[in-house]
């Protein structure tokens, strides 16, 4: 039911356009992957997320596990089912926020994992079976290997010893998912770790393309140092089968997204638009003001825009920019409306899928590099 | 710009049809109009509130004049323009929420009421001529007299007294409001007080309807107890002008609704579906179990619907119930997710809008009783 095929190869870069195809539909890439982290975009429906344009989300699965469990989303129908959205999904595999969250306690054995709720402190045990599992009931279309996300600063010695582990995971990950998979609903996507370092990262790039699972990814990269960061995936994509689609994890800023499709990949997820809408900034275009130093956004919660009478973006065509001003959401954020969130959530959301879609013409027509510089000067 | 026409007279009861013409469209009636306390319908956009078929929405003077201001509305092209809804909206004249809010401060005297900030604490002073500058400034189609509202359970003194002050306020009001009026764009509605006493309600009916008000409007009927506010009301209503329309200031519960439409009422306010929304409240009607013991209301934050597929309401075909089960509005409520209060609040807005299409198709095939029936046994 997956299958990736590349329908553009730029001619002076790497960048490429493609069609995932799922059971629940297709995705052109590159393609933003909005976070659906509790089975919703916060303060959208579906039907708002499909107004917008977008193709596909991702959901996770320590969250979805948590609550409601996933034998209730599967009685559900799966994600699809449960939350109205039939295009494809993603799940990821837990192991970010197991590690990443403030769980009261996370103890690492070479064979699980034994973290506590962050809702009520209640124990439980991750393994890459039973990761798999959950991604079954789940149901997503494209699901994760479990692996272990470590600290980007960990020394060399333990990123060496965490990444033998986690491929010891990504393995058992891919014989359990091979057992469930028999009627390849799902595809799995392998995990390139190796923090900090060049090498570790080719090792693992090449441990991983040596495994036949059906896309790639790229973990830890956090996008700071910005330098360090593209060099060490740049380094490791050569290593990568240049066939299977390339997924960023939680990759989202402007730049990331230039510099990653630049070089190879394929999709991207993040919670950045999301979030920083319920936080008050709005994302921006470069003819509206934005650029590479204020991150193309603007902060709608400035007393500036108290009787400002202009929408976010004057070049957005969306129907928050169509029909809003700025001295309305300024108003719906100093009086703590619920609307405030859903009107930037759209509007960022938007901004994104925009871009996107630009990103993917300029592609096609073989002038990335001048969107890039237009963009990122 | 602002004209009321009966359509239909019922002929088994007092029940109109009829069309309120603004100079933003047309109201038929009888109408729920739901309330848009900061100029937005909790958790829904305008655009939502249409999708719905809803023809017209009511603010709150009193919030928004605190929070934007009226002259930030005023030049964002008043309330229509704000909150892009381009169509009948009211606004109430600060009256209610200035005695009700729980303000640290709240002084009336003969010419005026001192208060404070629910906000703020700072002081402020509204008087019947700066309520319809405020409201003539929000640019409302329908707005409303400055009145008392005093404690429904007052005595016959205070509640006199009360009432001669109302009347001069109203008086007041209308003075100021033909002043600021000439251009017919607003219409201005006198409101019927008088507590709980027979004698009060019918001097008050009488007096505003010796004025030349545009609508006439009846407070501080809060429903209960149900006969005595039914008798209060049906006793006013014989002096009221039968060809101006009929408000029913507060009232939204689905069997206030029928006795009130049944006397003649032809619009009515009130924020129940949305509050009751963002509670975990789903109405329901009578084919799905609804009735006036459990006022026609499920609870969906109750445990039982954790893994329960059926929709809110089997009957209903709103988007939420057509697309969404119960287990996941449980999920999202357990979850604490914004989208929780968007759906619930589109279900249930969904619910009172078809009901009082439901009413009007009633009224016009002579048939109102019959529904009534139905619904309330």
């Amino acid at each position: 039911m997956f299958s990736f095929t590349i329908t553009h190869q730029e001619t002076n870069c790497n960048a490429r356009t493609g069609i995932i195809q799922t059971s629940h539909g297709s995705l052109k890439t590159p393609a933003f992957i909005p976070v659906a982290t509790q089975a919703t975009i916060k303060a959208l429906s579906s039907e708002q997320l499909g107004e917008i344009g977008f193709e596909a989300a991702l959901c996770n699965t320590y969250h979805l596990y948590l609550q409601p469990g996933e034998n209730i989303v599967e009685k559900c129908g799966g994600l699809h089912g449960f939350m109205n959205f039939n295009k494809p999904l993603f799940t990821d595999s837990g192991g970010f926020q197991v590690f990443s969250l403030n769980n009261l306690f996370c103890k690492v054995d070479d064979d699980k994992v034994t973290f506590t709720s962050h809702i009520d402190n209640s124990k439980h045990i991750f393994t890459p079976e039973k990761s798999m599992q959950i991604q079954r009931k789940l149901g997503a279309d494209m699901i994760f290997a479990f692996d272990q996300c470590l600290d980007i600063n960990a020394d060399y010695e333990t990123t060496k010893k965490s990444l033998e582990r986690t491929h010891e995971w990504e393995l058992r990950s891919l014989k359990e998912f091979q057992k469930l998979n028999k009627d390849k609903k799902q595809a799995l996507y392998g995990i390139v770790q190796g923090g900090r370092f060049t090498e570790l990262r080719e090792e693992s790039a090449k441990y991983i393309a040596s495994l036949p699972f059906d896309g790639m990814s790229i973990g830890s990269i956090f996008g700071d140092p910005k330098e360090e960061s593209k060099n060490l995936v740049e380094h490791a994509i050569q290593f990568l089968p240049h066939d299977k689609p390339l997924h960023m994890l939680g990759i989202g800023s402007v730049d990331d997204l230039f510099t990653y499709v630049e070089l190879g990949a394929d999709t991207f997820d993040c919670v950045l638009p999301t979030r920083l809408a319920r936080m008050g900034y709005a994302f921006i275009g470069p003819e509206s003001g934005g650029n590479i130093q204020n991150k193309f956004r603007m902060k709608i919660t400035k007393a500036t825009y108290k009787e400002d009478l202009s929408p976010l973006d004057k070049n957005c065509t969306c129907s928050v920019c169509t029909n809003y001003s700025n001295a309305y959401l300024y108003h719906l954020y100093k009086a703590k409306e619920l609307l405030f969130y859903s009107l930037m959530t759209f509007h960022n959301l938007h901004f994104f899928a925009r871009l996107m879609e630009e990103i993917r013409q300029s592609i096609e027509s073989d002038t990335f590099k001048e969107l890039k510089k237009k963009w990122i000067n």
